[in-house]
């Protein structure tokens, strides 16, 4: 087997040491690795396999001799440097939302769309966490019965605004819990610990968000299905990494309850736990708690929506997945399998 | 004006408390104040309008002498007891879930149908908190252009599981804060904080919990639409005592955003907090934490479903509302001020 040598730009992100996690447990075949951030991390070390990386300051010319570039910067250092990243040969996976919806650039869920890295042009792009962690479970059910239609409610972690989100949660979690003074939010627009805030990114399109926008726009280019139609709702919970998403979609032809569980019991990705009767919750229905750290995404509480005029073609779930693994690192990491097998 | 001898049933839980406060707050005319709560709690003192009124222990006998009873215990007390305060003479406003769907009681948010208050037998109930907080804004869009269907997430706070599940959370977020171990959950049937429970009540139709349930059966009940279409996940969220949903909306008739703003924001119970260019979150949309202790239902990020068909006929929104007060007490002695109006 070939070995290759691997960048990350970020390295030092929640998403970029998920990355490093994720290499080294998929044993990504790495001949050399390489770890890029900003100037004021250059020259610590990160640990790899047993081994002290240097991280280099990110620039334009660091990344001669790469052969893939993972990319878990935000979205104006993505825009800025992988182009040249691409100019030295190498492959980029980017996890921003800067190439995402550019014509030239495929954007990859491995399970749903794998077959599309083969045309990129030098960049595949990783897509938005909120809308892998609903995909994954929405697309076997596509290729089942035809979706057409999703309404999703996002219960969405702090992790996915960073380690700095995540902080921010606790340390207002740690004020809460000693009775101290709440410290002022920055990484959200309002406090969180105890609370809910139900906008994510700005807004875009006749009110919804840049987020909520996302889903169904990267929806319909990753399930190539440019008149899905989406209505997403994103709101940011108290929860540390795990995003949630209460999702109910209309389909083009029939599918019973027992087909739709059928088909998602040995979906690629997902985890069905959906035991009405289990005494222990943790065996009833996926719960964030229970899903971080790994990378499934897990799907319960399947049943028909009895809500739509037409019985047997709507179906309304709940999935739990880690925003941080299978929303970013570890969908990048399997885009980078699917390149080198 | 007439003033009335009121009695309450489980003056010693969180909606109980709650309701002296709003009888205090609302100049409710009390001639006389009896509260009624377990033996274990009977000869202690709560204090109402600066007088000290002593606890009675709950019994069939109790009532004598009550023109009005507000219950505020658990359905099966409720059942046991509050037939006796109707044999009594009084007339019984109650919270439980025990006689919602009785025929002969009426089920009532006073902003939505509080006529039907004059056709009772004795017994009026108080709807489910998450079904008043939801129904309170969809109401006033149903008059401008008839629901159909709804799908509802919902977003619900400790408080929903009373006194001891909002001391619950507050021990798990306390634990968390401190680094000290966690203490087993007894209210809820898992950890609540930094964590999601997609599961409130038993099961109880297709896989809908009793608590979603309740959005359809009560939601038809109150709105007099019998064939009111509803497709509802219940989600407990690690959040103090406002509930929050996530509500979509499908139309007989048309309506614009514009309309439906317009309807919304002279909709009596209900503050329209919609401002997407307001440079503080706390004016741009709802938020659990700026909804506690208030009585109105907050309603927010209103955008035309898109995701809907037929694009004149949808409306998606969110809300909150204090899950204690309007989702109950309040709306009990809103009932209360309708009967001796």
């Amino acid at each position: 087997m070939s070995s290759y040598n691997v960048g990350i730009l970020g390295a030092t992100g929640a998403v970029g040491q998920q990355m490093l996690e994720c290499l080294q447990e998929r044993d990504f075949p790495v001949a050399g690795l390489r770890l890029f951030a900003s100037a004021r991390s250059a020259g610590k070390t990160i640990e790899f396999k047993g081994e002290k990386v240097v991280i280099e300051e990110a620039t334009p010319q660091c990344f001669k001799g790469c052969d893939i570039v993972l990319g878990a910067a935000g979205d104006g250092i993505a825009k800025e440097l992988l182009p040249h990243a691409v100019e030295a040969g190498a492959t980029v996976i980017d996890n921003s939302h800067a190439f995402r919806m550019d014509e030239d650039v495929p954007l990859v869920v491995p399970e749903i769309n794998g077959e599309d890295v083969k045309w990129n042009k030098g960049i595949i792009a990783n897509p938005n966490c909120a809308t892998i962690i609903g995909l994954v479970p929405t697309w076997p059910l596509h290729q089942a019965a035809g979706v057409q239609r999703m309404i999703v409610s996002t219960y969405q972690a702090a992790s996915g605004a960073g380690v700095p989100g995540m902080r921010e949660l606790e340390a207002q979690i740690a004020a809460m819990g000693k009775g101290e003074p709440m410290p002022e939010p920055s990484s959200f627009a309002a406090q969180l610990a105890s609370n809910l805030i139900p906008q994510i990114g700005g807004f875009k399109y006749e009110g919804f968000t840049s987020e909520e926008m996302k889903f169904q726009n990267e929806g319909r280019k990753i399930m190539h299905l440019p008149e899905l139609r989406v209505n997403c709702t994103c709101v940011r919970v108290p929860v540390l990494r795990s995003h949630s998403e209460s999702i109910t979609l209309e389909f083009e032809r029939d599918i019973t309850l027992e087909q739709a569980r059928e088909v998602l019991a040995s979906a690629p990705g997902v985890k069905l736990v959906d035991d009405r009767d289990a005494a222990d919750a943790h065996d009833r229905f996926p719960m964030p708690i229970d899903t971080s750290d790994q990378d499934l995404i897990w799907v319960g509480r399947m049943r028909r929506d009895i809500s739509n005029p037409n019985e047997s073609r709507g179906i309304t779930f709940w999935c739990c997945g880690d925003q941080i693994r299978k929303g970013a690192a570890t969908n990048a990491v399997q885009i980078a399998q699917l390149l080198v097998k």
